[in-house]
């Protein structure tokens, strides 16, 4: 029988893991930079802890494990007997696999409020796990990389996350166009319209003008039961692309004015950054937790034309997270990067730099058996000198081992006969441009 | 309701991931080193990759993962109500989470045979999960991280892996022994000793010699079944530590012989350590499969007295990886180490580095909102100049702001107030003496 892995899952060949460990190392060097502090949770959480927090279909999404042992024997048989999986589930299974980072998150926070300083800054780059129906670029096992800060309503958070988002995809050499609203500002435009308790229709609708232009826009708030009145009075945001000219159509709310005031003080604060800023009253992001500003990032196609690629960031402020689980209310606001999809776009780019697939720096070959020992002792010296250095461990063929050579993709080779054993003096050929160079022991450590 | 987690999982707080990630870099650092490469397999996998592999008490101890949608629909009703959940079991569940990263990494290796350069040597640090009892030191889930080259038999192999687990034991300043055998040695004792047949039992009660005494030996050896003369031959065995000495008692035995002669080349090779190697027979390590070479690791307790804990290292050579996959025949040789349990030794021994719990360089306290926004720029320069830095995020009293600090574990503290705002001159209060500099925004951002 040939062996194989679950839908949706996947196995990582070394240089794939090399990539993405070069994508979560940059943003985890900046997560530390700006001071956010990792913490780990566990990959199963109690079904408790995960049920009702993202909604039906959430719900219905989640992998759950099933209890150890004789696991049917305290199940109720008639309703084993009527096949009611929904009634048996909870009997048969009580944990459950993350499905995402925020949820333990705020488990978390109020599990060890007493031991967390507040304003608790953190992050987490670890996999969550979705019962999604597999498609390309889809995965149910995949990562994210969130961080938050909860326990402060300061706007310099707000800030900070936007030059933390500009100088993640700076470091990588990606071009992006960081999209910034506020919440405050759509209640402001739905209570403008005379719509305050549409909200959700009304921005669902708008966050399609891209999609759908704004004649589809329109049709979808009809649809949806706005008001042609009030979709007149909508359609006046749509083109309107300056936090300046926005202010003056919701001066007559309070909310929206609020919006206003809190955007205008983030792009005050935010000073230069390398990628495009711009605010987007169409900006709306899928999660209704959302209070305050909202982000998302997407590839820069001024920069990188032809690359079709959603939302490669995002996040936002929430006015309550812990309340879910009896914690004090507290305000916070977070971002997360869309790994798998700032991977597929560095690759298309080719933005992932050489070293990124292999760190070996020398392998060596040995001609013979007696040069073998030689070149395991160097090989040794090498290593203690702190070079990352591999051997082939027999003395084959040199056209063999220099496909070896290739296959690990390494960068110098030493080659070693009884010629090189003897006097101590190695060639090193530089695999890239076919160079080659006569160095001593010394000088090979001392690089 | 409390939130809780499933018994035998586990939280970490940022100064416990910080240290983890120091043991978890310490040992990444050494198998780059050494030429290991990452790489990843998925938590789940299917329940027929690793049902079967670890015996009948690892198919009990396996997480299965319930099938998702309407689960029960195909199942056997007759079964269902009957709960017979052996029966029922894999009608409802086709995948489990991966008990150890070995069976994954065989299946791995069958499935990417024509995508990978042999000898392949990979490594793997990564959480597995096990439905064991918890208890004081043993987890449901917790993390495993193994070094593997399979596709050759050259001995060269154990040499680097014995002096990797040195160099890793140094690095981390713990002073540990590493023993070896050759399961060849333990093969030939057995057919000196007239019953090659009972190796395993041999072998079982030998390895208890620590902690039993000859005289308990001699008694499970009786037990089990090994006749009186058999058990004289075994007891000579038991006092020796040295190949030389082994030897001649193994003349006899082509195996043995064998085993003699490849730990010879090992420890021939190896070098100058910097802990103990200590050669063992009485190792035998409990998994079926080794068949060369077997390693163990423990605190080298003449340099550490009073730490009891048992193997924080181990491995061996096994003869076939991948045929239980259908692979062709692969021999292969692994080390493992016990990264929870150096972290009980470590903090035991206060051997983590200082710096292994907080990376934040400073944190930015202001006296007042004005000077809250010079604050907020200085600390986007140090950021960018590559600095880990935060800022307390409003002007809260200073008292409170220190407490944060401390909290924090920020090593300095630069106090702004309206006359360092001015005059561009910060002082910084290093945390631990107490000492205070004065320094100009050019003079931090140099440091």
């Amino acid at each position: 029988m040939k062996p194989s892995i679950p839908k949706g899952t996947r196995d990582f060949l070394p240089h794939e893991v090399r990539r993405r460990n070069y994508i979560f190392d940059v943003i985890r060097q900046h997560f530390h930079r700006y001071g956010y502090q990792p913490i780990e949770t566990p990959v199963m959480e109690n079904l408790s802890t995960l049920t009702g927090k993202y909604g039906e279909e959430g719900d219905r999404l989640l992998f759950k494990v099933l209890n150890n042992g004789d696991f049917l024997r305290k199940a109720d048989t008639q309703q084993l007997a009527a096949q009611d999986s929904d009634a048996v589930l909870p009997q048969i299974s009580k944990r459950g696999l993350r499905y995402d980072l925020t949820v333990p998150f705020a488990r978390y926070v109020v599990m060890h409020q007493n031991d967390l300083a507040f304003p608790f800054k953190r992050y987490a780059i670890a996999p969550v796990w979705r019962a999604d129906r597999p498609q390309k670029g889809r995965y149910n096992e995949f990562y994210q990389c969130d961080a938050d800060v909860v326990g402060s309503d300061s706007l310099l958070y707000e800030a900070e996350l936007t030059q933390l988002l500009d100088e993640v995809f700076a470091a990588l050499g990606l071009k992006a166009v960081i999209r910034l609203n506020n919440r405050k500002i759509l209640a402001g435009l739905a209570e403008i319209a005379g719509h305050a308790d549409r909200m959700m229709d009304i921005t669902i609708a708008i966050d399609k003008l891209d999609k759908i232009g704004e004649a589809g826009v329109e049709k979808e708030l009809l649809e949806r039961g706005v008001d042609a009145g009030a979709v007149e009075v909508i359609k006046q945001f749509l083109g309107v692309t300056s936090l300046e000219k926005v202010a003056p159509l919701l001066q007559d709310s309070e909310v929206g004015r609020q919006g206003i005031a809190e955007l205008q003080e983030v792009f005050d604060r935010v000073g230069k950054l390398t990628n495009r800023l711009e605010f987007d009253v169409t900006l709306a992001r899928g999660l209704n937790y959302y209070t305050g500003c909202i982000y998302e990032v997407a590839v820069d196609t001024d920069a990188h034309p032809g690359i079709r690629m959603g939302s490669i960031a995002g996040g936002g402020r929430y006015a309550d997270l812990t309340g879910i689980f009896g914690g004090r209310d507290l305000s916070g606001v977070g971002i997360s990067f869309g790994a798998e999809r700032i991977y597929d776009v560095l690759e298309e780019l080719e933005l992932f730099p050489a070293d990124a697939s292999e760190d070996l720096e020398y392998l060596l070959l040995c001609l013979d058996e007696e040069t073998l020992v030689h070149g395991f002792d160097l090989l040794r010296q090498l290593r203690k000198a702190g070079h990352n250095a591999d051997l082939y461990p027999e003395a084959a063929k040199l056209g063999k081992m220099m496909k070896y050579a290739d296959q690990r993709n390494a960068p110098r080779v030493i080659i070693i006969g009884s010629r090189e054993a003897e006097t101590g003096q190695y060639s090193v050929k530089h695999m890239k441009t076919g160079e080659q160079e006569k160095l001593s022991l010394e000088e090979l450590l001392e690089r």
